[in-house]
């Protein structure tokens, strides 16, 4: 039913199901009998007319793409500047779309990819050639304006809410004559989503995390400690999860605090170990850190199906968007009802997502600044529910796809990218 | 059909199967009609007089013991002296044991704990009173001697495997424009089972981790940050496994090595960031690191099936031995074969497994020191096989038990255990 292709970029950190959008892009498309491309390396690839060719790979290997993590086509850190800055990467990309037939652009990323979709929304009517561009959500971070919550956050929160239960029930064990408290690292340097996240491990009042340090709370070190201190002494142990934004009242990370330790040693890596250090230098107590970095957004074997479903929803609305000629928008996922969890897509404008950040409301964060509140956790609870794990394989790991990834001819001159 | 108790203690780390060897012990003695106390946080506890009644546990509660990760029981770290330095200690077990009338000692544990467990075994010669003492084999170092594999590895390795797996494929999309190079720390001071079980993800000759830093192999800097930049030079990014037991020639961990950064910062906390800040600072390439520390030893969510099925074995044979009035030995994993994997439970001496320490073999051991061989991927893959997920609960996480964990009423005079 249609004319030109569709070409599809994945921008920014990429998550444990953004290859789950993927996946539903191409075979939404392919029972509309839209041909596929994608750009390899996002928008770099983009620009560089390196492209590839999805008619390649298999029903199977697309389906196979859902249950695989990472960025099946490239990922990349890259911001377009806005036409006026710079029109000639603009008339590259369309010189791009024009060579092989492009009519449908969708982008797949967070805040910064927003904005470049937005920006790359305004070239129909600025250069005259008719484009439908459509963002598409992700991000871990959960910061996204407008939509409920972010493909890939669902998916990082039930890792890290696991993760932070299963470490604890070791520390629980160990505390008597070993390790008392234990600190575990997490992703989100403005926003305190997956720190959030962790507090849904706590389905107790004394069960972990004991302390939650989130980006949004200015670290006090007194507090922290004395808090520390209490919960060793009423229950033996203490649990602590720390978001890689924690910073100062005065706006300093903590982690690139350029703090001494007890030997006159300056910190350096991770919040994670800066906090564990601290602990074990003021209040003497043996401590573990960990601090999962990558693991926590690309661990596909523990996703989250709600997470999973708003992932497909988002890649089949962006394609059914597109073809019925809307243009500057983003497929959101809007929550309808908290107790059953029911939630449906919407289309919102671009306009309205690009470079606006979700930050957590005030009233998901304990007044003492340390745990969440039952607000935020009626928030949180459904978007981890259900499991989606990938088929594993005789080898006893999980059965991910190599897309084949065939270039596209290319039909233009080569293209150096200036400011990149 | 007997008389007298079974006292079992947990020992030593955690791991995410110890409990599944909990539980089969408790169901395999209720068949027997034995009733088993629990020492709480291991030996301490037998010392303390600190016991738990398991019989006021429900039959729901010990099936789902055997999937949850930790040591239900509390564990700990101490090693008992011998009998002649210490016969005080020994003397108060008796008085223990028999005030319960304790007829066998069940201790789940490694090295030490084997030490410990076969020291116990001696009381029944040395003090004239009757107590079968076995000891049963956990640890996720691996480094049991006599045993083929010791239950908890399985699932760490497994753990490992898959992390570092996800985790390239979240570099591979960013290599473009980010991140090029990727550090994973994993646990193993002395031997380096865990960093090999990493080598199960290259299931091809590119595929990641392109780089395992054993504890067996001294680093040699300039040879390993070549490798890197020949790594990232053909492919575009490099992913390294690190054992936190890296050491230097002259024996130095490369985590202590007071080494200092370009900044003249000295390196704190783990390998990982030392590691990988060194390739940041020599190389320049954009790096990120990780560290799972307790995460890799309590991820129940992702344990082996081999493993959880040597976890449960070991447990249902120990007490087997036990009635069956062996002492000083230990149930230990036997391979039958290869290819279909098999296996079988065998009796062997403690004095045989205590205080020896099982090292990789050096046919494992790649000849550059960087990878595994064919040889080590026969040994490793069967231990990984089948998954064995806990159920989870309507909250999305896992549904792990905690136990009453109801003391027994002491009939002692309180004890201090002297040299804690």
């Amino acid at each position: 039913m249609s004319t030109g292709k569709l070409l599809y970029a994945q921008s920014g950190g990429v998550t444990s199901v953004i290859n789950a959008t993927a996946s539903a892009v191409i075979e939404t498309a392919r029972q509309h009998k839209l041909k596929v491309l994608a750009a390899r390396n996002g928008i770099i690839g983009a620009l560089r007319e390196d492209l590839i060719d999805t008619s390649k790979e298999s029903s199977s290997a697309i389906r196979a793409l859902a249950q695989t993590p990472g960025g099946a086509f490239g990922s990349c850190r890259f911001k377009l500047k806005s036409i006026e800055d710079n029109r000639e990467q603009y008339a590259r990309l369309i010189d791009v779309f024009r060579a092989h037939d492009i009519r449908y652009f969708l982008y797949n990323g967070g805040n910064d990819s927003a904005d470049t979709a937005h920006k790359i929304s305004q070239i129909s009517r600025a250069f005259g050639y008719p484009v439908n561009c459509i963002g598409v959500p992700k991000t871990v971070d959960n910061d996204l304006a407008v939509t409920d919550c972010c493909p890939g956050f669902g998916s990082v929160a039930k890792y890290t809410a696991t993760s932070i239960l299963e470490a604890s029930l070791d520390v629980i064990s160990m505390k008597e004559s070993s390790t008392k408290v234990f600190v575990m690292e997490v992703m989100g340097r403005h926003a305190g989503w997956i720190a959030a996240a962790a507090g849904l491990a706590q389905r107790s009042e004394d069960a972990a995390p004991h302390i939650i340090l989130f980006p949004e709370v200015p670290f006090d070190e007194a507090k922290f400690l004395a808090k520390v201190k209490a919960t060793v002494e009423r229950i033996g142990y203490c649990v602590v999860a720390v978001s890689e934004g924690l910073h100062h009242a005065d706006g300093r990370f903590v982690a690139e605090a350029g703090g001494k330790d007890s030997f006159g040693h300056v910190q350096l890596g991770g919040v994670g170990p800066t906090i564990a250090n601290l602990v074990k230098d003021q209040l003497g107590y043996k401590m573990h850190w960990a601090v999962p970095d990558y693991l926590q957004r690309s661990a596909r074997h523990l996703a989250s199906k709600t997470d999973v479903e708003h992932a497909l929803a988002v890649g089949r609305a962006a394609v059914e968007y597109a073809l019925a000629g809307q243009n500057a928008v983003m497929p959101v996922i809007k929550r309808t009802s908290n107790a059953p969890y029911r939630w449906k897509i919407e289309s919102a404008p671009l306009s309205k997502v690009a470079n606006h950040e979700k930050k957590m409301p005030k009233n998901f964060i304990r007044k003492d600044g340390f745990g969440i509140t039952a607000a935020c956790r009626t928030y949180l609870e459904p978007l981890i529910r259900g499991e989606a794990p990938p088929p594993f394989g005789k080898d006893g790991l999980p059965l991910y796809v190599t897309l084949k990834n065939t270039p596209v001819a290319k039909k233009l001159p080569e293209y150096r990218i200036a400011d990149k």
